[in-house]
């Protein structure tokens, strides 16, 4: 297949679904075009994801990749508490990639997770690309007029929360980096230890965004600040901190750990804590709300709780966590790609 | 300097120029934020630049880098009849890059074209590479309700134009394979053959995006059908024909050739016919008319005038050409990243 025959045939696929309100124009013009909501505000968002970078072909699977190009997107604008709405794709293969069933399978994964949020694919770029495969990721979203929820609205006073559990994916991760491999989905047979590998496995391989959380807390406006834990809480907290001019206090026994987390990191020494402080790529929300809408939260959105991890304060960037009867400072030490700690 | 603070100073660089009408939130957020005006439609492209793929660092210079790769999405939105309005980049970048002037400089490319049409960069993503550089380059322009510029609007009788001259690019780039290379800007006693030379390189390596003809066209709604030649007179026509439904017939003697590329090709065997016919790169503008509508085009916009170099026919597919007295199929010869016939 050359170039050409496959945008055609990616442009058949992303049209299976039929017209999309708001669509002008899809894949295979010169560019993109929709309608903007009158009175709308559009939100976008880019995500390169690079091979042996930022994933391994050996430990994970196309589709997997497929629905964490658009996972790590979709968490971006759910981030700004918008509506996710349509994407575009780029691409870079190497040609034994492209020969190979690689990218029927991405396209599977990808085109999943797209079918249940409602996301349209737009448009997008391929390129030949000499040894790596890299994708860029991008996601448009739209929220009422002004109702974007930035980083930068955390008041002292304010109640720091987040969604799931933290430190599932660092765990997943240093799991593949000592050897283990998911089962194949045809394995009948799975132990209940393998099932449970699997999970924290796919944690880190196929990450679920909070699009629903996202949604909520934009359309009832109730955080005040949110942000997507992509480069670990501690980084990911300080940014918000930063942007917001506040401080913050957590306290280390409200943070929420799996409970699979500290029996498998137990066993392996690995301290869970650490890896819910500063693992990167959980794509829970991290989100600030006033104290007087605190009970207005819903306890659960599509089965996902939130928990309550600390408070804003006035000390611009002071970032401290409380554990037991030590209190320290929580330094940004998350993944920074030019820069890597952990 | 670590990716948090490349990303503060790149802020600081796209903020130089103030607050921009309509922009809500820019670099610094998990994805950016603008108000769509009222009644207009959004045009997006997204387009991706691999090293030794699309460009080799040898042979270029950062900032001409900078300056192409937004050029590239120019070229894609004006061929939408759109005004460009907003930015975004993601970056793959090896470490001895990083750790060079590489970034600052094609910042400065990117940021002064930018600056010519009053773009503005609201966002991106970075990260590193093993050893490729990666961009891909996002933008997003707008047009009123309805008013985009499709491939497909071609119909049987219309005129075909081109802006500028056509084999540029592609003349340029078979001197730098023949290891031509850029003066530099210091050399200040450049005779007038290194002058005309780099004239050829730069439109290749500095290509200069019709965004005042793609936006006259689409306001006054005088083309049919647009599309930009990225990959080739030949190959565009073929898909604008493909989309329009519709053939053409094409006058070799209409074509315009740059008599520079006619002398210095002359010299070197190269056939200015064919580059112009099958050289990518070009980036100028490829659309029809209604005949009616023939005598209302300018003769020029920012110094650059059209051509009219054949007849859009009702035959679908058949795309041909003229040439003294021989008429022969012109098929798409032009790039394709994964079947490289040039």
């Amino acid at each position: 297949m050359n170039e050409f025959e496959f945008i055609k045939h990616i442009r058949a696929r992303a049209e299976e679904r039929g017209a999309f309100s708001g669509l002008v124009r899809g894949i295979g013009d010169d560019a993109a075009v929709f309608n903007a909501l009158a009175g709308s505000d559009v939100v976008v968002s880019t995500d390169l994801l690079v091979e042996d970078v930022d994933f391994r072909l050996a430990n994970t699977r196309a589709d997997l990749l497929g629905h964490k190009a658009l996972a790590v997107s979709l968490s971006d604008i759910a981030a700004m508490g918008a509506r996710p709405r349509w994407a575009l794709l780029s691409l870079g293969v190497p040609e034994a990639v492209w020969n190979s069933g690689f990218l029927d399978n991405f396209y599977d994964g990808f085109f999943k997770l797209a079918a249940r949020y409602g996301v349209t694919l737009i448009g997008g770029d391929v390129s030949r690309a000499p040894d790596k495969v890299v994708i860029d990721s991008i996601l448009i979203g739209e929220t009422p007029k002004a109702g974007a929820v930035f980083r930068s609205g955390a008041r002292p006073g304010d109640h720091i929360f987040v969604t799931g559990f933290l430190g599932d994916a660092a765990a997943g991760l240093r799991l593949i980096e000592r050897g283990a491999q998911l089962q194949q989905p045809s394995q009948e047979a799975k132990t209940d230890e393998a099932r449970r590998l699997d999970y924290l496995l796919l944690r880190h391989l196929q990450p679920e965004p909070r699009v629903g959380w996202g949604l909520l807390l934009g359309e009832q406006q109730l955080a005040t600040a949110m942000i997507d834990i992509s480069d670990g809480l501690s980084s990911d907290l300080n940014h918000l901190c930063a942007e917001s001019k506040v401080g913050a206090l957590i306290d280390a026994a409200c943070i929420p750990i799996d409970p699979l987390v500290t029996e498998i990191t137990g066993r392996r020494a690995l301290d869970p804590l650490m890896l819910a402080l500063h693992g990167g790529e959980d794509f829970e929300l991290l989100f600030t709300v006033a104290s007087e809408n605190v009970g207005l939260l819903p306890r659960r959105v599509d089965g996902v709780s939130v928990c309550r991890i600390g408070e804003i304060t006035s000390e611009p960037g002071r970032v401290r966590v409380t554990e037991k009867d030590r209190t320290w400072n929580l330094e940004g030490g998350g993944f920074d790609h030019f820069n890597l700690k952990t």
